[in-house]
């Protein structure tokens, strides 16, 4: 019966593909968000671009929304709710005026990485979504991360949560 | 004779690749940039990120960067000047307030695209740089294109004529 399962469980690996290699990841995860275990993504730099944004002061940044295909794919053809396996990073800076053209502000240091993935088995109580934000490569703490998701619920109308539309 | 330079043309364009094509296409280009023949590169708008960027009013507008794989491996490894092939190209949209979230302004309609490409050949009296700025697909007129090379050598300092700098 043991072997049966295991036999089952290592077709739905297969089968399931990043997914369950991110559950697998949970035993140890390094670097991962407290809540969700979102780790940032490996090659996230490289992918598409989403969108920008500006934030106000205090934190007054520049950022900016890049996805992995599938979540580009679904903006595209926009897919809602947004499938599983859609990644979301949004990068930010702090707004720095340039010193080559006066009315350009352009990215100084860089502030967090911001993470949503999607995997609606993995965060069934949080519509499907998982959170992760970091400075410095490593994750913050408990209580910033139990803000994210009521901000989205509560902010976001009708676009899965992700506050990001995609730019033309 | 003919035949033969027929042959050595077809072997220089096989080697050169597009930027042969971009000089065919100067015979007859369809919205093509005035001084410089410059089109909308296809496919640009997967193209990868370079940073993002905001216009202070009364352009007032959320801008971000996007190169080819030649461009952004050049940003990448440092390398200066850009080698020929490198295309850069600039989404600009209004500034607008979001609906969803008091700290933040998005992108609204957007208002120019705006390209770079580098081709030492095919542009010896700007610096290898050739210019386009288009309007709905459209590309502005001569007197605004007589200001870019100006403004770029003007200003940047020490990165080959281009303002953008890689966002981490």
């Amino acid at each position: 019966m043991k072997f049966a399962l295991l036999g089952i469980f290592a077709a739905s690996s297969l089968a399931l593909g990043i997914a369950v290699s991110h559950s697998a990841a949970e035993e140890a995860p390094e670097n991962a968000s407290p809540i969700y275990g979102v780790t940032i993504p490996e090659g996230y730099r490289d992918w598409k671009f989403i969108a920008p944004a500006q934030e106000a002061p205090p934190l007054d940044e520049l950022r900016a929304v890049l996805g992995n295909d599938i979540a580009v794919d679904a903006y595209k053809k926009g897919i809602l709710p947004f499938p599983d396996g859609s990644i979301l990073v949004k990068l930010a800076y702090k707004r720095k005026q340039s010193t080559e053209f006066a009315p350009a502000t352009v990215p100084g240091a860089p502030t967090t990485v911001q993470v949503m993935v999607k995997d609606s088995k993995k965060y069934p109580d949080s519509h499907g979504w998982g959170f992760g934000r970091f400075v410095d490569g490593k994750p913050v703490d408990v209580a910033q991360h139990q803000t994210c998701l009521s901000c989205h619920v509560g902010n976001v109308k009708d676009h899965d949560y992700v506050f990001t539309r995609y730019a033309p």
